[in-house]
């Protein structure tokens, strides 16, 4: 560990109180965290602007990023060749692992339509007809099974389509797909489209970044249309459409007196079955027999976003959490399953004498005890766990310190919900957004996201950038990691309109929601896109995603997940800001291509900032440039106008 | 360009003595080439030892390489974790661009089938028939196009399968398979591979050297078995199986009174298509009339080791020549593909006025001359090049130099034809191989395979190897790079059996064959793997691919493809030894796991070494240990026992 003089204050490194407590605690302990790497470990200088290549044995090649143009790989590579490769591969693993997650989400369907799996049932079968609808797969006089089926059949295609246009293109704004046909983007299944980008990003292929971004932007869109949305709808057909519920949040959801046992990953079935698990009445006796008042069951990242949207399970925290959860001496077990799984997650458990399980065979960790999910019989690995938490409680030490803050908000607003909460249970519809959009009361959507980064503060970005754009009368809609910093803050909940601008807040009173609408986990990102072609295709707001008074932005990203999730927003026609640090060579071609070139295309556009009101900052001036170009910027002076003058009436009354 | 006093002397960059000479000629010029980056340019030390990674923002993270457990990455990635993703992301990448390869060579069988591409038919039906019966397609009875669907769809599911074994198990060792099976790693659709390979390479996903040694083994032999098997076949299919044919290689073979069109990458069409043009009446007439006496088509790197096989096209050099080609001012069109284009070469064909083109969609080079070579119309675009080529002879420069030597050599040794050669022709069989391993005329057979690399001397070690293992009774099979490096140095012809040691020297007399095997480009390594599996079902040698006195070597590597084959290899059993770099940090358990463990499971392992002899001494310390675990060891004493008996007698005759 680093000398104690070394280490970064603890209020530099989180917002997050209870993190902070935690942190303050390991370093009592003398265990390490993450949080202190990043304080001791400087990033290479080359690599952070993404200006080395290692594609080949010739290399690895540095190029110069204070003169990038100054020389060329051994191959002849130039920086614009050299990024755009690097960039092309980030998606690429960003895409894999929501296909992955996706067909797995896929596979376990089939096997509960075709009853291999009875653990798990059709728990939407209204969103079931609504995508096969979507799909003009046939539903009338047809039994559930058959569409199912049906539906099955179509969306493996997203997956596995080797010509052609995927199935989910029939939900994007006939203009937006029309400019991806144009430039040749109209993604096949998303297995080609990793496999085509990584072949060519290898040496001596594709070495032109403008062609490079061609692909980039189609594997992107393989998996943002198809991967994730995918995995989204699928995973609301088994386990429920999301809709709002009122949630507590943070590592006070902790109990001193149960079976806390942590769900930490990314695919929600070891979650679903750890609810049935813990649930199950003789675990329950069990853990009551060893001293406890009950199991607590805890999501924790995006699988714990996703129980948190459909279930009201509470969450403990957020992916720069993960480690400081444990150092609470109070969880009994952690279990697994893929993606953002910390490795050193294994030796601070160990430190805290917790069992760590890894649970699915494409994410083991060396060391770590590993209790493979059978898909078919998945409780039998989630009882296994219990068991091992149960048991673990009996011997707890005593270094027990839980944080007892907690914030309470409302979650799980899927794109369903709200077009029926805008519309009423009859009338479900967009309408009354665009109107509002129109009307200038809202002034338009923004979607923050992402992870959370040791280099940046926790949470620090996102609850900044937020409470700037409810103030600015922007509707938030949030997922991943940055929806849980917001929801510790208490900004889910609907008293947060009080902290909105005139406009959206007269709107969420109105409507009795919230300005800030968490939609679930990174993978459920596809559910924004849903929602903005809805936006499109009820009119009002232009023809294309690119048209909306609309800007996204990740302040904290931390995977190659979000890279393949900015892209795809790009490519659909969203400006999207990242924060903290971006994996460009400044200065160069591809950067002018990525940051204003695309916007030319009608696509969106990338942009960078670091400091959270300058995010808001950059967003808002976009938002009101597409306001202008609708010719909606005036209503809103009139709206801000009336606004103004009532609360000069009021203060005169 | 570098300081004339920082060039590195021509002698120490390659045994070919053309190139030598067009460096030379290039400096005297001005023109700067790889090579002289390759002198000038260090290589990142971490990386080139892959101990660093840039799969996250919150790093990248740099571990140190003389104490690689003094740290993990701020996620907690240990050095094994981290060198073992690497090494997977290299192996998708290199399965990825045959996977490409093959998918495009299958939807030309389609198309061609299917009558949508008239230019080309299906030159080998025999052939067809035999892979579609190792595939238990019915083809007794049946019409040829009929069969050909059946084995197209059979085929597909190479690359599209998501479940299951791929086709070509079919043909693997039963105990060879046995022992994949046991392991998990069967290969599903190597499209599915290479997605499951990047999921699990992200951040927080598989962080197990050992459970990621799995997938990037199962993702290896979705390329070996798969991608590239299905792919040579489908080329013999269409373009006909190679039989041996005499063919002049080196630069020499540029005439300074004809039009000469170099083409240069990997995909068989682009080649296929320009002999057709190039042997175009018309075009020729123009060539004529443009003051020239011919046109004058040659090959290069792999597209060029692909036709030298099948027609006998005659081949200037391997890719470390592909820039020099271009300083003797005589190449009047350079056209590319896919893969190993360096992206300088057309900087280095402007320098000489050479007209440098693109033609596939997947590979662009900014600012160079695209022409789509478009499947359904080939000759459109190769048409267009000859053209382009025929007005560039008419308005050459002075400065021509062309360097003279060129090597004669036989190559187009395919698998079916090694057993024609050794078996005759009614009794084709692979029993006089194994009878004169199992005699001990022959020792064994090494595979020489791979690339050329501007930092080792190029050729250099390609052919002291091969020249150290036929002395020492071992039969060399070659493909790519490899096989051009022997060709230009003469070792390719019947005259080598000279340089073989009396064992082999015996069997290449009797059976008129060289010693040195040319199988075609380096897709084509998968005929490597159908030997070996025909020589242990042929018997006597072992029940795995494992047990044969075998080994491989790729002594100068450059291509992340590269990585992929030896994984393939080390996987089905072989083996393999790489020369000069191996990106893998020094005294890690991956190391070890690579290095030894793996051979412990019944596959092979890797090797490295720099120096040739070492690597002769390796694979046939190697050679001899299988030897004596088959019980043969003896044999071969006795054999080498006449033999010096003989040479006695004949001395004292």
């Amino acid at each position: 560990m680093a000398k104690l003089q070394e280490l970064i204050n603890v209020s530099d490194l989180t917002t997050c109180e209870a993190t902070a407590q935690m942190i303050t605690k390991a370093r009592k302990d003398g265990v390490e965290l993450f949080f202190d790497r990043a304080s001791n470990m400087k990033a290479c200088p080359i690599g952070a602007e993404s200006a080395c290549c290692k594609h080949c044995s010739m290399g690895p090649c540095r190029m110069n990023v204070n003169s990038p143009y100054d020389r060329v790989g051994i191959c002849g590579a130039t920086i614009d060749t050299i990024v755009a490769r690097n960039f092309g591969r980030m998606v690429a693993a960003g895409t894999a692992a929501h296909t992955d997650h996706g067909m797995g989400m896929l596979e376990l369907f089939r096997d509960v339509i075709n009853g291999k799996n009875t653990d798990f049932k059709i728990q939407d079968p209204m969103k079931l007809l609504e995508v096969a609808k979507a799909l003009d797969i046939v539903t009338e006089g047809r039994e559930l099974k058959e569409i199912a089926l049906d539906l099955y059949a179509e969306l493996e295609k997203t997956y596995t389509q080797v010509d052609g246009e995927i199935p989910m293109m029939k939900r994007v704004p006939p203009k937006t797909l029309e400019s991806w046909r144009k430039e040749g983007i109209v993604p096949r299944g998303a297995m080609r489209e990793i496999m085509e980008m990584m072949h060519r990003t290898a040496i001596g292929v594709d070495q032109d970044y403008e062609n490079l971004t061609k692909q980039i932007s189609r594997t992107a869109l393989a998996d943002g249309w198809g991967g994730s949305m995918v995995s989204t709808d699928i995973t609301d057909i088994l386990f429920g459409t999301p809709s709002p519920v009122e949630v507590e949040v943070g590592m006070g959801v902790l109990k001193e007196d149960k079976v806390n046992i942590i769900v930490h990953g990314h695919e929600p079935i070891l979650l679903e079955a750890m609810i049935i698990s813990a649930a199950d009445p003789e675990l329950k006796k069990m853990a009551i027999e060893a001293g406890a008042k009950g199991i607590n069951l805890i999501g924790m990242c995006c699988s714990g976003l996703d129980a948190l949207s459909r279930h009201g399970l509470p969450h403990a925290g957020n992916f720069s959490s993960t480690e400081a959860v444990l150092v609470t001496g109070a969880v009994d077990a952690m279990c697994v399953d893929v993606q953002c799984i910390k490795q050193d997650l294994k030796r601070v458990a160990e430190c805290y004498d917790t069992p760590f399980i890894t649970t699915n065979y494409r994410a083991k960790i060396e060391g770590a005890l590993h209790i493979q999910l059978d898909e078919h019989d998945p409780l039998k690995c989630t009882e296994e766990i219990v068991i091992k938490a149960i048991t673990r409680f009996k011997t707890r030490g005593k270094t027990i310190e839980i944080p007892r803050k907690t914030g309470l908000g409302v979650h799980g607003f899927s794109y369903e919900y709200i077009n029926y909460m805008l519309g009423g249970s009859f009338r479900g519809s967009y309408k009354p957004l665009n109107e509002n959009i129109i009307n200038g009361r809202i002034r338009g959507v923004a979607g923050v996201v992402g992870c959370t980064n040791p280099r940046s503060k926790q949470d620090f970005s996102h609850v900044e950038l937020v409470k700037e754009l409810i103030r600015n009368d922007v509707l938030v809609l949030q997922t991943g990691c940055s929806q849980l910093a917001l929801a510790k803050a208490g900004l889910t909940g609907p008293g947060a309109a009080a902290m909105a601008g005139p406009g959206l807040a007269e709107v969420c009173e109105t409507v009795g929601m919230p300005p800030v609408l968490g939609l679930g986990s990174c993978v459920d990102n596809s559910r924004i896109l849903i929602a903005a072609s809805k936006m499109v295709r009820t009119g009002g707001l232009g023809e294309t995603i690119a048209d909306l008074p609309a800007a996204g932005c990740a302040p904290e990203w931390m995977s190659e997940k979000a890279i393949a999730i900015g892209q795809y927003f790009v490519a659909s026609g969203v400006y999207t800001i990242f924060g903290h640090t971006f994996p460009m060579t400044k200065g160069t071609k591809f950067e002018k291509h990525l940051f204003e070139e695309l916007e030319t295309k009608g696509f969106g556009k990338w942009g960078f900032a670091d400091d959270p009101l300058e995010m808001a900052r950059l967003m808002i001036a976009h938002i009101d440039k597409k306001r202008q170009a609708l010719g909606i910027d005036k209503a809103r002076e009139r709206v801000l106008m009336d606004m103004a003058d009532r609360r000069i009436l009021d203060a005169t009354a």
